[in-house]
């Protein structure tokens, strides 16, 4: 396949090994201008320490740095959490959340400096590739998009590092790393090494964030959730942005080794691959958004909230955010959390993060109904009418087949 | 309402206060015999214990016992745990599904002593009224279903306690009893007392089997489980039978603080209810059958078996399980269960459950394709292709937008 | 059971035999004022003629009429197809969506006469009784609700005929009436006489609107419909309110036969019941917008759009309009209606409505890339790629059982 | 892309020019022995006459024909009808279920003759390609697949007829061909030609075996139809086998032109396609399955079996049939089946096959219930305690937002 021609290309730029190969490649076989796009999404000074020069010297004509975390936390996962997502059971998609909205800013970075074409550093085998450009394809279907990873033929860690030396750029990246990581604000993802066995049990190299259940305090922590339209708002009684207060909670969550996950999933291309997350303080979110919605919810309502969770689960996993079936799924739940007010106390306790009291004023327990003495509000004869017709259909059926 | 007539009732007989009301009641109220039918399912030796001479006492004809343990994990549980039933998201079931075993047998007792009627000792505002009713419903609809709470005018302990020296019945039960508690060998439920008011925490006594997670061992205990058609068959290297498989592991649980839960959840019958739950084994076999899932499901069949323990949970919980609608389903589970066969090994610790190591000969994850080096089997250019048509229509819509 | 005390009662009238037996019923047996609400939702002039003056003589105190046709076809029947709701695959809800319309109003009807209470004249059996229950549940749970059908001993239309001519109440109902009907502007049910028995074929009588397709005309006719937001917004390109839109395709719909549907279903109450429906212009309506989707929704939009309809078809039925769980639904779908715009033109003859020919500005469909020649825009070896890895799965899964 | 070693290949060989074209072109570009593999799936007798001479022409080495015509009804067609799948609400499947089977037989060819290889005839464009490929990775992973139309460069009528002219192998294929045609015993397809615009309506020449409703017979005619496990068993009185009442319905449809759609459907590659389909027998059939279903399934039987169709609809046009999946979905339907049994009276006329008769040994329908007068089996009593009970979430709601 003969390659497009491309005058200026914007590419996802994490200042790791991978994208700064992926600047002189794509200036050497496309012959084109690179402008690197730093997202902010919350993976930590360190990483993002020096980016801007490290780009320059990798090659980039100009970099841009987008602070993207509060719009994150806000737009992507208190909308998915609404929903309440976990993709196969368990994993909290921090990884997967966070591409859409890099995809989004890094089209408008392609769009304010008139790029034809977009790159990104992921490899051939994963979810990310698919996540960037489903996006792309979403918002920017008329630019050009550059996989190096699929194209180059640069398989090793030692290559990309020869790559870099010919070109004398400089980088200080190490020539081995077990295991391959992604960070955001909510979460830090790790795979490789170990973990590729999967009769192998973690070990402490797999865990990035969080103490051990084992070497978190020996005293529970508790903290006080106050949530408004399935959002929180404010935690042990003070108002918080989205981001600040996943921060609070990240800070608590650590403490406590809460939100660890070990699982093997279903990619998207096919395969299953391993990986430990940690998810300290959106974990801790989680528990206490399910714990008001289960004072507020009506059955059948709460049993939609939880085929919402499956389906919704399945597309941001799969890059689908900027579908029509996403934004659907998401008016859904967003109809859904209007009631989902209310107060929580979550215990922190050796890696559990445990909601033990709730309350809400829209909330559908009712003691005079629950308890078991007299009542006026109930009839208990009422429930003879409800059983005799919600069971009348096995009635009919089994007395059909005595005949 | 005039009262229907009948010669002979089965009574679901506990052995507790209120079915030792119900005995004397039937027979005044009646005017028929009355046949205590108890069902043992694992709710423990001490509640079993002279549950015999106590049914003669309250003025029983005859009194049958049933020993329905292994049955009930065999047929009743395991089949609920291949949907992955967990209901409103955390409940284990564990009352739910002893309700259709417990029915079952009681008819067959009914038709074995030529009985034209049936009782439970079921309030009028719970669940288990409809699971009964609806399991006589399917099973015997042409025998007579009384249901004394509904229909007699007691409304607290002291006036049954009173009711039954009247009539010279011994009783041993207490005056007060703060909790309302029912047990099996799967679970024990606990309601009432300070949990009435979902703004209080349980305390201890809301607790009667598992450890508090600060009690428990401060050591680790790892068990092997294996498993197959997704059902537990091995435990720690020694073949079990399901019942023996659950013991085992309902003790090391308690030890471990493993299965506590703490829900507001939706009643069938209209209302919400809080409860305690404790599920030491039950929890661990869950985590245990989720692991082998995780390596032999793939992703479509995940998200289904994931819908299907939504539908399952709602079903067992409303006590539909004899109908064609819970058949189907558990059809559907049975054959995903084909291929979940492997072992896996579980970390407990304070409170929790977790699968370290997991390997299956059926397992879909394979190194070589989940790793990042070179490899023969997966030709990531193939990714493009997939990416390119997986986007289509989104990119047919966007360009369609900007003409 | 003691009858509650009310002191002013809002029934839901509509001038039939029931409704005349109900207003001095209520007077009698709660001595309390009634008041007459009346609802226009489309039934016919000829329904609706001298109402007031028979609500009068029967002894309501006022009488009020409520025009809700533009409002039952905008609010509630636009909604409901925007969901897909077919009941059981085949009945387009007419009766059930009238419901709530109705409810709604007469609520707002007590609210404004001061009324402690609510009436209807639905049957113990049906389905309108959970309906109207349902929204005034949902709608007003402080106002009393009296289902006389329930508490009354009348049983036959003989009973309330003479209940009337004591009471010198003048009526012209007949003594015998072999089908039972329901009509509003969107369709008419019928049920009773020959359809009582599922194996008698439904004669003439059993349809009251539509011509038979043997006496439909024998040239086709062609409506062309425009559609906005999977709303109608012209037909045969004059611009139309619903109403008017329902109005026309009702005309159009009687002549040529359409909109027919004998069916047996099952009610809420947990039996069966058969009837005869008739939606004329409803069913072309249905059919425009379903063509226009072809065009519009991608396959998991499509698909998804499918599980709504199913689902919204349920709980419309079952009387959950004014539920969370509804406008959670509703929501979803009014999201997917976003892009459902375009033409169609539908040929009616002989009792079908096909859509012949469609074309939308958000069609996904795409000459270019549905043709099998040479193109530009899709790249064949692309195929490959996706095929490889879409059956990933089932090949490892096939190539380990081979091992 | 180097291509891959192979020493024989079974090409799924129609007679057609692209399959007439494939075996010289595989003997020439893979150097391999080339065996046809044709399978009768009721195709027509025209279509394989002289089919092997024509293969052997063209160059294979030996030929294969196998009657799978009862196998394809039987194991295929009836156990997709019980799911009750129409894809995208229209779409009987004909194609996509003549698929696995196709593919099923050819892998059993191939292991027989010792192949390394399959090939088919599929473009790059549609979905046939993914349907063979899907069946051959989950059956023989471990063959070589080979899908010449993505390979090749030949893109008209016009060069494969003149690749054959040069090699001298003789066809008697046309040089234009508006219309694409795909047949079996279940529908014939037509795509192409005028249907390639949305806004065209289709003409005389895009139906191939049906009477249009004008040219149908004046006379509407009955069929009566038996049911057993919702399989049809008997027709107008006669035992017959799954092909043989096919054939006869096809007959009886052909002449009343039941069973024409035209539809515009999303391709599983991401692209729309539109096309005709004929299936009059299937349609009838249909109508009869649905009708029994009916009588006998109760209310949440009937929408899980709604939710199974949509799901398998798009598992079978995907080409998912041999996977754990289809499979589950299959055991659900084949358990809600176990009731469906009855006769069904289908009227045909003008287009339309309509039940208008039915009757079941397992109807829930129950005269005594359904009717308005007294009755001994339903006390309507009950209904105000169902209601009550069904709607007391509403009520708690708005009680609690009118605090």
């Amino acid at each position: 396949m003969s390659k497009v021609e491309v005058k200026k290309v914007v590419v996802a730029y994490s200042g790791g090994l991978d994208t700064s190969v992926i600047i002189p490649w794509l200036k050497e076989n496309y012959d084109c201008e690179v402008v690197a796009f730093v997202a902010d999404v919350g993976q930590g000074a360190e990483e993002l320490e020096g980016v801007e020069e490290k780009a320059i010297a990798s090659g980039a004509s100009e970099v841009y740095v987008a602070d993207l975390k509060e719009e994150m936390v806000k737009e992507y996962i208190y909308p998915s959490l609404k929903t309440g997502a976990l993709y196969e059971g368990k994993y909290l998609l921090g990884t997967s959340m966070a591409r859409p909205i890099i995809a989004k800013a890094q089209v408008e970075c392609a769009r304010n400096v008139g790029a034809d074409a977009l790159a990104h550093g992921c490899t051939g085998k994963g979810n990310d590739q698919v996540r960037f450009e489903g996006a792309f394809a979403a918002l920017a279907p008329d630019l050009h998009v550059i996989a190096p990873w699929r194209e180059w033929d640069l398989v090793s860690r030692e290559e990309c590092l020869d790559y870099l030396a010919e070109r004398n750029i400089p980088c200080s990246a190490s020539l081995t790393k077990i295991y391959s990581r992604d960070a955001n604000a909510w979460h830090i993802s790790t795979e490789g090494g170990v973990l590729e066995q999967t009769w192998n049990a973690p070990n402490d190299d797999c865990w990035a964030w969080t103490k051990s259940p084992e070497e978190a305090s020996n005293e529970a922590e508790y903290v006080t959730i106050k949530v408004e339209k399935c959002e929180v708002v404010a935690v042990d009684g003070k108002d918080m942005s989205p981001y600040e207060a996943l921060m609070y909670l990240n800070d608590k969550g650590v403490e406590h080794g809460i939100g660890r996950i070990d699982i093997v999933e279903n990619r998207l291309v096919g395969m299953k691959s391993r990986g430990c997350y940690e998810t300290p303080g959106g974990t801790i979110m989680m528990e206490a958004l399910r714990a008001v919605e289960q004072l507020v919810l009506d059955k059948s309502s709460f049993e939609f909230r939880e085929e919402l969770g499956v389906k919704a689960a399945h597309l941001i996993y799969d890059g689908r955010w900027f579908t029509p079936l996403c934004e659907s799924i998401i008016a859904a739940s967003e109809s859904l959390a209007q009631d989902v007010n209310g107060e929580v106390v979550i215990k922190l306790y050796k890696g559990q993060a445990t909601a033990t009291q709730k309350r809400s004023d829209n909330s559908l327990y009712c003691e005079a109904f629950a308890t078991f003495g007299e009542d006026e509000v109930y009839d208990q004869s009422h429930a003879e009418g409800f059983i005799r017709l919600y069971s009348l259909a096995s009635r009919i059926r089994t007395l059909n087949s005595q005949k």
